[in-house]
């Protein structure tokens, strides 16, 4: 008896939580007319349940991303991988029997990592220094050591207290190698915002340290996670400033330096340190932004351009940073191929070049857009990893009401986030040109954990997340495309 | 000059992610006096910010769930680590200075595994069967098979194909192995459905297996994800029927043995099986539900429960299923306790004892709790993973509008799915006494990856993914214990 009454209570349980958590997403389409629509295409719910269908079963795409990370790897601008991952996506482009697929040519900056960078505590018996070695990387477009460097290591809490040192502190670190010890800030929800606020150490901050005559600038690495794993990132030297090296440590080891050196400064003890980084800038390279486009039914001349950024950094192989974004873009074309009518619209896909580098990619794409007077409606990126989309970030808070209008054909798929915020740096340069720009949003929990690290790796993205990223890209470049956003 | 425009860009977008970025979470909170609220505790906005900060940063909960997944591991009801895991989080209630803590006991069902599973295919040369060993897991609360049993394997396509063989149709599956091919439908958005439409398979198939007489049941595990980790959990005989041994293939092993039977079925062949489980049920054992409570200021009769099951497979490390819920229960406690002021009503921590075979413990409290004429306005349960929270699913339409009038104060957290649909098993058996119930929503994209797999552990579980969730706990139990659910 006690069985009967456990397996009659479970059984409810069971069926129970299925029907519990049946959410409209689950249910079956609903069938009735809109009669404001004046078209004989499906209702938009029937079309973005079939698109996410046809995105979550069958879908090549995720196989295409493990083919750009495993079989091609990193991608940074200019080099040989960069190459490679040209001629492929041009491939696949190819194959997708789409109206046009073309090349545009580019020239990229091209920096090298060369041999792999060295950083050493220096033991000092006297002291009571233990000698260490410390996880480092060059940052993007950084000179190198010529050589090692061996100097006295100092910190500084954080990039505003660089800036504003005044001329008797700043003699203090002349000749030194400075440590700006500034962390993200764990509060943030959204660690995209926390990386916003701290990013500027990573960009600018080697052009403060010069000015006070430091010999090179260190950072702690861009991410919440304390790991043996250095992130590296875009440096940008001012112009007629002297030109110093500049490294990201990984957060486990400036977590030690920053120690040690508190411990060293109460002591009246110093620290030196050995640092060889052997990077260097090269000439520009001709490279290409990959596009393919599905032509409009009853507008052509009206563009939505969706894309990701092709390059990648060195580290670990560009897979959240960002072939998720290129292979979703890819998958944004499939999917409305799929559907019955092409769409009214024209949609193209581009996979832009060096975007990590200064996006010249970018730049190269808008400006050829402009000569040749296209009229670019609106753009989707996806930049932000590919994770659990949450919804979409408007970058024009008039605009974003008209997004926010289709709001409840949305939320089925779990997209609740419909905000205004940035759209990505690819698209960025279409602003001038009055076009709508709207970025993919999916949870930002775990995306600088591998950000522009050795961890950036196919292993860590999850094929249904990903999917139902593309998924949501699909729908919101359905509806554009099909009702336009007067 | 170039690269002056290209710095001056890349600062622009950096700061301009920054600012663009910066959602309503982000903001300071908001001051301005709400003069509906007669009292002199702060602003709601400000409370779940602080609640936001002190979850984020320095929380011992991470280590508290390391301690439990690694030092103890899989806590399967009635076994030794069951006990230990008892003791551990009665340390843990008992070192933060709470009103009350106690274990409350209760008699549990003690399923034991026994020796690894073992299953194969025999090889068979003239019908060129090719021998091959299948990844196998016992159902929870199976039989064994007593030393091997031989047999062949056929299958079936559905439950409902099962349930509903013709008598004729019946005779052809007499003394053979029944393999029930059925997986879990991906065009589900939330997984958690996908599970719910599908489980019944594994609870209740056996019992339709032995009716036409076969000699033992198997199933497709229970994910979504291909692989070769095999899901357990429960199933259920049925009162007077013939027990015979159940268990699930890892998805790999189920595709392959799926694809061997649909070509040796074209071919007239047969395909026999090697099967071997060593589980056995034994007697009930004594154990416990770990209860502790921060008493009401106002209104201490008042009680508002929140809980996880500390129980789990012997699989894995029982991490998102349910150490995260445990720990996150537990953080709840801690990050209110924090707050000025005890809040008005009455918190209770309880960790449920084996939700998992049959949820005795559940049972326990709400019988205790009816006994003592307890009431019990809420309860809130976290047992859908440790992943960065969506929502709460509220089981009662009616006061659902409830909390949905404070969606404005946890949407800046992402909480934006508030919706009607199943809280969880261990709060269910409150519900006759008119208690509100509420479940946390997790994205469900991961879980059942690990769900009942020996990949349920404590490095699959993403620290700020777990805090937010007991941040989400947090707030919404402060808003209820302060504000009531009238």
């Amino acid at each position: 008896m006690k069985k009967n009454i456990l397996s009659f209570l479970i059984l409810v349980l069971c069926s129970g939580f299925f029907l519990f958590s049946c959410t409209s997403a689950e249910a079956p389409p609903n069938y009735t007319q809109d009669n404001n629509i004046k078209t004989e295409i499906p209702e938009p719910e029937i079309v973005l349940r079939s698109i996410h269908d046809d995105a979550l079963v069958g879908s090549p795409a995720y196989a295409q991303l493990r083919y750009l990370c495993k079989d091609i790897g990193a991608r940074l601008s200019g080099s040989e991988n960069a190459q490679k991952a040209v001629e492929y996506m041009h491939r696949v482009l190819d194959s997708m029997n789409l109206d046009t697929v073309y090349l545009q040519p580019v020239m990229v900056p091209h920096w090298e990592r060369g041999e792999k960078e060295f950083c050493q505590i220096l033991g000092n018996n006297s002291d009571k220094i233990e000698q260490k070695i410390l996880d480092i990387t060059a940052l993007g477009g950084s000179v190198g050591t010529n050589g090692g460097l061996k100097s006295e290591i100092v910190a500084v809490n954080s990039l505003s207290d660089l800036e504003n040192l005044s001329k008797k502190e700043a003699k203090k670190y002349e000749g030194k190698i400075i440590f700006v010890t500034q962390p993200m800030d764990a509060k943030f929800i959204n660690t995209g915002s926390a990386y916003g606020a701290c990013s500027s150490v990573r960009v600018r901050g080697a052009n403060y340290a010069s000015k006070v005559g430091a010999k090179a600038f260190l950072i702690r690495s861009l991410t919440l996670k304390n790991d043996n794993h250095p992130h590296t990132g875009i440096m940008i030297y001012q112009e007629g400033g002297k030109k110093i090296p500049a490294a990201a440590l990984s957060t486990n080891s400036a977590n030690y330096l920053e120690k040690i050196l508190t411990k060293a400064q109460k002591e009246n003890k110093s620290i030196e340190m050995e640092l060889q980084l052997n990077c260097e800038i090269l000439p520009d390279v001709l490279s290409y932004n990959v596009i393919g486009e599905l032509r409009g039914r009853e507008k052509p001349e009206e563009i939505i351009t969706v894309g990701g950024h092709l390059d990648s950094w060195d580290l670990g192989e560009g897979a959240h940073d960002d072939g998720t974004g290129c292979l979703q873009s890819v998958e944004v074309l499939r999917l409305i191929q799929k559907l019955e009518n092409k769409p009214k619209r024209t949609i193209r896909c581009v996979l832009f070049m060096s975007e990590e580098n200064g996006a010249s990619g970018a730049k190269e794409y808008a400006r050829v857009a402009k000569e040749k007077n296209e009229n670019h409606i609106a753009a989707l990126e996806s930049d932000s990893g590919g994770f659990t989309p949450r919804g979409f970030r408007v970058q024009d808070s008039t605009r974003l009401k008209i997004i926010q209008k289709w709001q409840s054909l949305f939320e089925p798929y779990n997209l609740h986030k419909i905000e205004y915020g940035f759209s990505g740096v690819d698209i960025r340069p279409l602003e001038d040109s009055g076009t709508l720009l709207i970025g993919l949003e999916p949870d930002s929990q775990r995306y600088f954990d591998v950000h522009h690290a050795e961890t950036d790796v196919f292993e860590n993205v999850h094929e249904r997340e990903f999917l139902l990223g593309a998924a949501a890209m699909a729908s919101l470049t359905y509806m554009m495309a099909e009702y336009g956003i007067e």
